[in-house]
């Protein structure tokens, strides 16, 4: 059986009966063990090893967990189901709104909730743990915090929470919004108050293992960061680049959305050219932090993608406050925010369209990336950044969205009498640029697909919507899978295959990579190694997962 | 030359000098005299007869003049622009908002503007006419106007319009938001007060035109039509069938919109029933209707489309009355308004997702459907309903819906001892669709294509949206044409054309139509008679123009 067995016998008459064996069940590491086992008995290849682990379990093991000692002295409140690995502590929010806004104001925070549904989503993705009082092991939040590798204690029975309040009781406990909760997705306990964490060790069997599996795989894998700590994060984990960074979270941030909205408010060039020199300081900071992680590394930076009504406050109070800020009359800044609203924003002013409106604002992010990327390389760093155009559908769209950014990219070089190399690429999200990617390729030297919106415009589901229905088509089995968890390979996947075929005519040595969240998950990552493409990227925590994963495709692609 | 010339010619020392000669300009009613002409002298034949009348130019025979007698007495109140032919009268608004709300009531009117841009769409949709005070002929409003058939003056100097306070000042004169005028847009005169209009005539050299148009086109041409009035004007224009009925605007009537609230603010499948049994009557009516005036045509009716939320209030008053009227709190309408609100209800829970949920509602429109089809039927007209689903993405999901549908239809059947022909098809609009049709035509008797939709999300473009940076791109010369007026022959098109090979390789019988608004322009019809299609379904102004369209691409075929 070359492998660990569960096995069930009778002894009848002095007579050993086997009734039944089975391939054991087993926790990550024990499986991972047994498997290395295996092969330094010489009794299965390291290929075979490879096939033995799942690679969705490896993030048992990957995640940071409460320092014993602390752990002593916590106080315990109760303990929830262990849903999904991880130990986090922060203050709690009982909605997604309220949790989003905490989050960008960087405090560290735990989504609490009665039960999550897909309305939460936002809430999960920026909270640091979640906790439910109901719902199982495969409830729709010990789902989706596993999907996202984030620390989840699901069904905690003993637990009330009154959303509405935002108050947890557990007998005669009762805490408030913004109070301050520890919680361990690995035993499902919960405590009151910070406890301080351990990171993982990936040494061992652990290292040795993922060193077969890097060996095996041909398939690149590169992280989504947005900052030097995840770029950090998923280094460790064994990422070989970034695939996407995603420059609109740095404009979130509480010190710079003031500058971001006088950019927004501008009603001329020269205003909003003003704006832009503010901030440019700021972006070209966090590239050049980004590029020194990842010590020369490959890093593709998205230009702005968000329609930038989603940078102007909506509520009225709020709306006054920066009024105010800004010198302006509340009516002026309201019909702004009225005048940027959109039926559909998912289909709106976004993307490359906002740099044929304002091309300036991707010749701000253009320069800040050169920038950057000159005094790393004068630090004696080899690099080639990477400028990723988003929501292209059109070859002359790119064309002119380009120009400009190699305008700008040609006034840095004049400037400093520096010239480097880089590459600019694009999205493959639209999909008319799936059907059009032969042309697309004559101007861009890479494409990374956004399999997230593609598969938002190649169903026609909104992500933010869908959840309210999409759950009836899988539960009526009209689709296997959740098309936003694991790739449509007939419909999403299909185009896909044709962009990846049509740019590779064009331009034989076109880089290939996927950064939508499809780029973590097994399934996925096995049909986007057996297209041919070069990467995936995928957050931090799934690194490993995705190692494993394209390894696995790897050996099944051989076997055959 | 064959043709109408216009010469220049000079005479000097009695030398008779040729300058120049070139085809003379004409109105269509001259074109197609002078090209009937030639044909009865035996100078070209039909075929280029066809060829010589520009398609869209047949707009300015086929709209109502107001009757000769009543417009002396008319009171004149200035001239504009005859920016796009026809005669209306109506009640003045000055938002898209308060027009679309009024005519939903069932009111004429008028969309006034000082100048009209994209956001107006939906209200020059309702309008009777539209009226601007600035703008030439090439003006949004003139251009939008032409292509809708609709009746247009634009740039009205001498008139002052102030959309705020809702009036029209002209010297002396002030009308103010629901004061009714007529308007010209043959001549730019616009009146006070309503005229009587006399219906166009389409005889003579204009039959025995189209009589040809008709012989050689071998691409059929339905009509986009709700109502039996619009079914009317289509059949006097020439329509062959409907190839689009949609439901959404009945339920949209003023008496109906109770009964469709009650239903969907039903809290459980008794409720919504009993809401759903009040509207089917009203439904099979208009239905029977319908099928009475097409005479056995073909009707292609598509099921409930619009998301939900499109038929709830959204201001606090309009919910506390709903309240009221409906015997609920406040709070629980209010809710309900809430819980369907949708970030991107273009990608949301509609079309036949609606379906998927609540297949009630679908039931209810089937049996509709099919007990009106019997009752004309009984009347000795032979016809075959044609039921339409929308925004199917899967196979599965088709075979979901239409089980259902079927076993409705199975119920009529037996209820009443009788039983008929019926067509059951899809629409082709959500991308994923279009790479499916092969799955899809399984299921399918026909296939229609919605273009409108299919370009917005092959696109990324939310119609409603992106007027606000389209023109940017046609500007800059990014895309030759408005992809939502004329088919993005690449990408939207390469779709299509894949649906088409696709399907008939399933199912070689299946019927293939376009119902999206390129049904009525010339270059797409073009395009869709090139690729194969049976027929196209346009709105009924447009149909003698998608007729000469048709006849014009065969001939090109036919020269090629
Ligand atoms: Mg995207
Ligand atoms: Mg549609």
């Amino acid at each position: 059986y070359k492998d660990m067995q569960d096995l069930e016998f009778t002894i009848e008459n002095k007579k050993l009966y086997i009734l039944q064996t089975r391939n054991g069940k087993r926790t990550a590491q024990a499986a991972l063990n047994i498997a290395v086992d295996l092969v330094n008995e010489g009794l299965i290849t390291k290929e075979e090893a490879i096939l033995r682990v799942e690679p969705n379990s490896l993030d048992q093991l990957l995640h940071p967990n409460f320092d014993k000692k602390q752990l002593e002295n916590a106080e315990l409140i109760t303990k929830g189901l262990a849903a999904s690995p991880g130990a986090a502590s922060g203050k709690m929010y009982f909605h997604a709104k309220d949790i989003v806004e905490a989050a960008e104001k960087g405090e560290k925070v735990i989504l609490v909730r009665q039960e999550t549904s897909p309305e939460d989503i936002e809430g999960m993705v920026v909270a640091e743990g979640i906790l439910t009082a109901r719902g199982g092991m495969t409830s729709h939040a010990a789902v989706v915090a596993r999907g996202m590798g984030k620390c989840c204690v699901a069904g905690a029975s003993e637990v009330h929470v009154d959303e509405i309040s935002g108050t947890l009781k557990c007998r005669d406990l009762v805490l408030k919004e913004g109070d301050v909760i520890s919680i361990d997705g690995s035993t499902g306990n919960i405590y009151v108050g910070d406890i301080e964490k351990v990171e993982p060790k990936l040494t061992g069997n652990f290292g040795l293992f993922m060193q077969w599996v890097d060996e095996v795989r041909t398939l690149g894998v590169r992280t989504n960061a947005d900052t030097p700590r995840d770029a950090k994060q998923a280094l460790d984990f064994g990422a070989e680049g970034i695939g996407l960074t995603r420059t609109e979270h740095m404009f979130f941030d509480e010190k710079r959305i003031p500058v971001v909205r006088e950019m927004i408010l501008s009603s001329n060039i020269e205003q909003r050219q003003k704006a832009l020199d503010k901030i440019r300081p700021m972006q070209e900071e966090d590239f050049y932090e980004i590029y020194k992680t990842m010590e020369g590394r490959p890093v593709t930076v998205r230009l702005l993608d968000p329609p930038l009504h989603e940078f102007l406050p909506t509520n009225k109070e709020d709306i006054e406050t920066l009024a105010k800020e800004m010198n302006l009359t509340f009516e002026q800044v309201y019909d702004k925010v009225a005048e940027l609203q959109e039926v559909n924003p998912m289909l709106g002013h976004r993307g490359c369209r906002l740099a044929i409106t304002y091309p300036e604002i991707y010749r701000m992010q253009a320069r800040a990336i050169i920038s950057a990327a000159i005094r790393v390389i004068d630090e004696g760093i080899h690099m080639v950044p990477e400028i990723m155009i988003p929501l292209v559908g059109d070859k002359k769209e790119l064309q002119y969205v380009k120009n400009e950014i190699i305008e700008e990219i040609n006034l840095v070089f004049e400037e400093t009498g520096k010239v480097i190399k880089y590459l600019v690429g694009t999205m493959i999200e639209v999909p008319r640029a799936a059907l059009m990617a032969g042309e697309i390729a004559e101007e861009a030297e890479f494409f990374s697909f956004g399999t997230n919106d593609m598969t938002q415009m190649t169903f026609g589901f909104s992500r933010d919507d869908a959840g309210k229905f999409l759950t009836e088509y899988t539960d009526k089995k009209i689709y296997k899978y959740d098309p936003f968890t694991s790739i449509d390979t007939k419909g999403v996947g299909e185009l896909v295959k044709l962009a990846v075929k049509n740019g590779k005519e064009t331009r034989p040595e076109i880089h290939l990579g996927i950064c939508g969240e499809h780029g973590g998950e097994p399934l996925s990552i096995e049909f986007f190694h057996n297209i041919g493409l070069d990467y995936v990227s995928c957050s931090p925590f799934r690194v490993p997962i995705a190692r494993l994963a394209a390894a696995q495709a790897r050996v099944k692609e051989l076997n055959k």
